[in-house]
């Protein structure tokens, strides 16, 4: 052990060495408290990762584009479902698959085993068998958790906005009205130019008998045609040959098939032409004519320009049983913005009897992000409050003052702050920062008169006068003001 | 052992016993089938304990509460805040006191410890420390999470409202308009006849320093204090005594401080009148002065009757550092329906500096409680949908008929739906069970004519003959008799 007296001289050395001014020890102590000070300071509350705050301005784009979804899920005669955060344990188990191991475990403190929900779909199929409920058309906007590598830029924490429908209607009428409702979002949200590829999992199922492909690899070579988006045919095929154990001249066959693309009624009456293999194949002749009842209800619609009818998606999940559909935006790099499809079997696992459905799910946080980018683009200021009126108070000490005025544009339902402080400028910058468009102005001169002065901020064609008020009348005349 | 035989020989012999019809045991075995199968479909899945799905007129009654909520919000110049459902742990610790032990951890799967949150108070002063803000009015509509006893009645997943203003304003001006907007949020939901009581933490302290309680046992008797609302005097006096080690003599002080209350402003003067014992004491004082300008805002904006200033009044939430308030309801047995108060220290704790905040959390599930209840009285019908039209083909497989006539109305934005059948009786009893008031018919003969039949549901004063429209026609017509 060494002496504090040691220790001193050595660091006055060593200072001394890299510090030609040389202040010595109470300069380098200086130092160190300078240091800690500032890990003091930089010792900030965190975040965990893969999760956001979203505050003001972001908060209200976020609003707008709810307000829209939701107005949109309305329109259809849906009703709105609140399910808890976290579900039972064993009622999210078998349904992910592979992403089983992405969901978050609530601790084990005692009581029964729960989980965060991983997406909206299981805890509606599951509201749905709880209830013994035969028919319901239902939205859901919340958020979803999935313990997702935050690196790779996911969050582990984010909206989605589901809309289903459960129930035996009208064939293939939920079907058609899913993806009509997914063009509407579209179209409402204004987001750019974009196309809903669509398939029919009996179809896949079909082509793949067709080609050869035993029905135990349907599943896993269906995963691996869902790739074709992002790699080439040769890649794929490579997988398929190499790593799924078919053949080189199976794989040419699905290569050849997975091509065809393009309009919806186009595509489906060349795929029925006489002498096309689909039509001996029962699966997919089956699929062959619900695609034909659902185009046709699209083409009736209107829609229809926003399909394309792909043969190349699959789409990931194992519980599709039907129509598959994926959305995403033209000549942009975000990927699917909004995808569904039929499940016919995923009620049934909960133990009571299968309720068929159909749903799709919005991927919002990409429409998020694709809104602030116009935003930014456009350089549109978005206000975060709606605050129409500042009570300025240019008097000190006047709360009572300020409370007796505001409350009564409250009392209105008029959006109204206050400020009260003899500083002039700080009632200006005020109201310019948060683009409040009226003042009501009390200064000594109006205090000792009994009146108010309004005055309007915002510049429109005419420049307006700045008028005054009696207490009494302020509000009225605002309230006039306002509605023009 | 026993041969299969001889059971079955016993059984035969019992059921015979109970069974003068006497089938036997093939019957027997039917029945046991049936109970094991109506036992597999009572193997329905469950809700985690605490927690609940809301759907359909329940949720339309919480969509109306938020709405209205909300709006009285934003009128005050707030903004959303919209945090992660769960923190990491560290950002929980050490903010509950004993109610720590209710908070929901996440399962440690690798990575940070994280926690649902147990309130929307210390997301907030997280978000404001973290991101180094001085100012900020923010509301918040989300759920909390406590691992409470949901045999109380007591549920682990629930609503709260919250208002909050963090920063440095005229003196009192923030607490005033908390507990005005507190005021505004109970008229606005109509939930009949309520009280805010209200009293101030310094005022406590003073009285209790006056009274010769020493400091360190401020905090534990506020709780015995708090506890008057719920206990005689005397159950309380016991504790304090007993429990807490005060004299009888001291105790006895505190009863008849605690028996105050009554009008702001005349309380208020009662306490400071000559020869008053709070004058002599800082804290007390000190409270006394921001009451006076509090009360005078109050009663200015013509909300003083709603105030009780109540001595009595405690709070259990060890952060609270100035005004504290409690709203009950008159005459119902439901307890606190809001309260909050100020709290200075709080996001200091988070080792940045001191923001001063003041705030309120509304009871909103009681809320929504004592709305329902109303609704129930008062025979209120609420419609779980806004569905305006119901296109009904009464044709069979006409789906592209019911496509393009909806999609008119749909891209229009009208709510609608539609439904394809030749059975009359269905189209008019799904419009009666939805409360839908307006029908577009197609049936054979229109389908021929090309035109539709357009009727009203709703019985009016004036009853509505039938109309027919063409198919150009038809969503223009609607759109002007929806707006009658």
């Amino acid at each position: 052990m060494h002496s504090l007296k040691q220790i001193k001289q050595w660091v006055e050395q060593i200072l001394n060495l890299f510090n030609p001014e040389g202040r010595g020890f109470d300069s380098f102590l200086d130092k160190v408290k300078e240091i800690v000070e500032s890990n003091e300071n930089r010792r900030l509350p965190k975040l965990p990762k893969g999760t956001r705050d979203f505050a003001k301005e972001q908060m209200a784009v976020r609003e707008k584009a709810f307000s829209i979804i939701q107005n949109v899920f309305k329109r259809h005669g849906a009703t709105a479902l609140d399910t808890p955060v976290f579900e039972l344990r064993e009622t999210l188990m078998g349904k992910y698959g592979e992403d089983s191991k992405l969901v978050y475990d609530i601790a084990d403190q005692g009581g029964e085993l729960c989980s965060l929900r991983y997406d909206l779909t299981v805890p509606f199929a599951r509201y749905v068998a709880m209830n013994g409920i035969t028919s319901f058309k239902r939205y859901q906007i919340a958020k979803v958790y999935r313990r997702d590598n935050p690196s790779k830029g996911r969050y582990r924490e984010f909206y989605q906005c589901d809309f289903d429908i459960a129930g035996l209607f009208e064939p293939m009428g939920p079907d058609f009205e899913i993806v009509k409702i997914l063009t509407e979002l579209l179209d409402e949200l204004e987001i750019g130019d974009y196309e809903v590829k669509l398939n029919h999992r009996k179809l896949l199922d079909g082509m793949l008998e067709i080609c050869g492909v035993p029905p135990e690899k349907f599943r896993t070579i269906c995963s691996s045609i869902d790739k074709l988006d992002k790699q080439s045919f040769e890649q794929v095929k490579k997988e398929m040959v190499e790593e799924k154990g078919l053949s080189s001249e199976i794989a040419d066959r699905i290569g050849n098939f997975v091509k065809e693309k393009g309009a919806p009624l186009e595509l489906l009456s060349k795929l029925r032409q006489e002498g096309s293999e689909f039509l001996d194949n029962q699966s997919s002749r089956e699929a062959l004519d619900e695609l034909s009842i659902m185009f046709e209800a699209l083409e009736r619609s209107k829609c229809s320009h926003r399909i394309v009818f792909d043969l190349s998606l699959a789409r990931g999940l194992d519980y599709y049983t039907g129509v598959i559909f994926e959305a995403v935006c033209i000549g942009a790099e975000v990927g699917s913005i909004g995808a569904g499809g039929r499940y016919d079997n995923l009620i049934g696992m909960f133990g009571t009897k299968q309720v068929p459905a159909v749903g799709m799910s919005l991927g919002i946080e990409r429409v998020f992000n694709i809104m602030e980018e116009l935003n930014e683009k456009q350089k549109q200021v978005i206000r975060p409050t709606e605050t129409q009126v500042l009570v300025s108070i240019m008097v000190d000490n006047k709360l009572a003052e300020a409370a007796g005025l505001v409350s009564q544009l409250w009392d209105a339902k008029i959006n109204a702050e206050y400020l009260v402080s003899k500083r002039k400028e700080k009632h200006f910058n005020r109201a310019k920062e948060s683009g409040i468009p009226w003042m009501v102005m009390v200064g000594e001169k109006e205090l000792s008169g009994g009146f108010v002065t309004l005055k309007k901020l915002e510049k429109g064609s005419e420049e307006k006068e700045d008028q005054t008020c009696s207490r009494d009348s302020f509000v009225g005349e605002l309230l006039k003001l306002l509605s023009c």
